[in-house]
């Protein structure tokens, strides 16, 4: 019976009977009903983590912010637009056996959004938009409690000390893991097919090769996949 | 021969031998290497300026932000990110017989961008952006002069008081014609397929019927074609 149970178990992916929750994309946050800041996240990276978890079994939760890519099959997608939306819509998905969040959350949001367009006075050389601190998604998931998944993931996108800061984020958000890469501009990695990426883990940096998103995507969930049976094996 | 000129013209298109400058879509501001400002401009309308002119019979300049839009075919296509990369393009696209500023053009411009990633300070919560004005594009290609296109439209995005707003920016930007809509989000005109413009020219304010943005741009290019018949025979 024992062996069954592995064969069917296989059969159905790794990740069957499991429960992914992934973040993707940029968030808008508005200035007033036309303008808003934005990143250059494209959500290529977050969609092909929910495509490869599903293709290995799990039931995924894909949170969205504005992207323009297609829901991928046999995934509930949620859409946001701000920060603030897409925390809520993460916390009313929890409990989840994994955490990946690959968004790229906008860390500040505006303080006094405008319910009218802003008009340009006349001869008004500057001008400032206050900002106030969003929220830290990552950090409210990865916090010890009942409804903190198994597996949390981070990511870290960085222009410098990439390492450096993607360790002390791992340790300060209480994440198991951080994928760290460089998202300056000459990389390519921001909205492209491609990424290259550093994996801290409490043992330690692993620089991967350079290789597309999916199977960077795939790699990443089957392993995953490994440290959830082991924490279930340890726990038994 | 008078005969055989009129139908050879008509033929070709009522913008045939004109070349039509046309600005589309969003304009980004950079902030650092990965946030920036943008507004909800798709580029439909400008786009669909363009194709309707080229159906027309006239050679079309292009120049856009950055949309989720195909390149229209005939049309010579600029792509810029910045209000001050697409001044640069569209003063060199000029002369032209006539210009479309369809674009929403940001107004403002971080002051001081920075080269790396705006790292969050621990503890800070409140943060602002420095903006300033940007060049007026409308108004330095409205301006009197050699390169004044004959015919110079202009758009007037309002969430209130929107004839106003408009009949008083056709004045100050020395423009033509403004057309004028309403982008509150409840009229789903930005990023919609529908519009419902006000026409606002030297003769007064016209009220449109709501139509689709490609009817709107084969109206409106129908009617710059003949205001510029006029022009030529006043001259005449």
């Amino acid at each position: 019976a024992a062996v069954e149970n592995v064969f069917a178990e296989a059969s159905k992916g790794p990740l069957s009977g499991r429960h992914v929750l992934i973040t993707a994309g940029p968030t808008h946050e508005p200035i007033d009903p036309v303008r808003y800041i934005a990143n250059r996240s494209s959500g290529k990276q977050g969609y092909a983590l929910a495509r490869a978890a599903a293709a290995l079994g799990a039931r995924v939760t894909l949170v969205s912010g504005p992207t323009a890519l297609d829901a991928p099959d046999g995934v509930t997608l949620i859409q946001v637009e701000r920060a603030a939306e897409m925390l809520e819509a993460v916390q009313a998905s929890l409990p989840t056996d994994i955490a990946i969040m690959a968004a790229a959350v906008a860390d500040w949001r505006c303080a006094g959004e405008a319910d009218q367009k802003m008009k340009k006075q006349e001869g008004q050389e500057t001008h400032s938009v206050a900002l106030s601190r969003n929220a830290d998604i990552l950090a409210a998931v990865a916090k010890a409690g009942p409804n903190r998944p198994s597996l949390v993931i981070g990511f870290a996108a960085e222009t410098e000390n990439v390492i450096e800061n993607a360790v002390a984020k791992r340790q300060k958000k209480n994440a198991d893991w951080i994928v760290a890469n460089d998202v300056s501009p000459a990389t390519g990695i921001m909205g492209g097919d491609d990424t290259r990426i550093h994996l801290v883990t409490e043992a330690g940096v692993e620089d991967w090769q350079p290789m597309a998103k999916d199977e960077m995507a795939h790699a990443l969930l089957r392993r995953a996949a490994g440290a959830l049976s082991g924490l279930r094996s340890a726990a038994e």
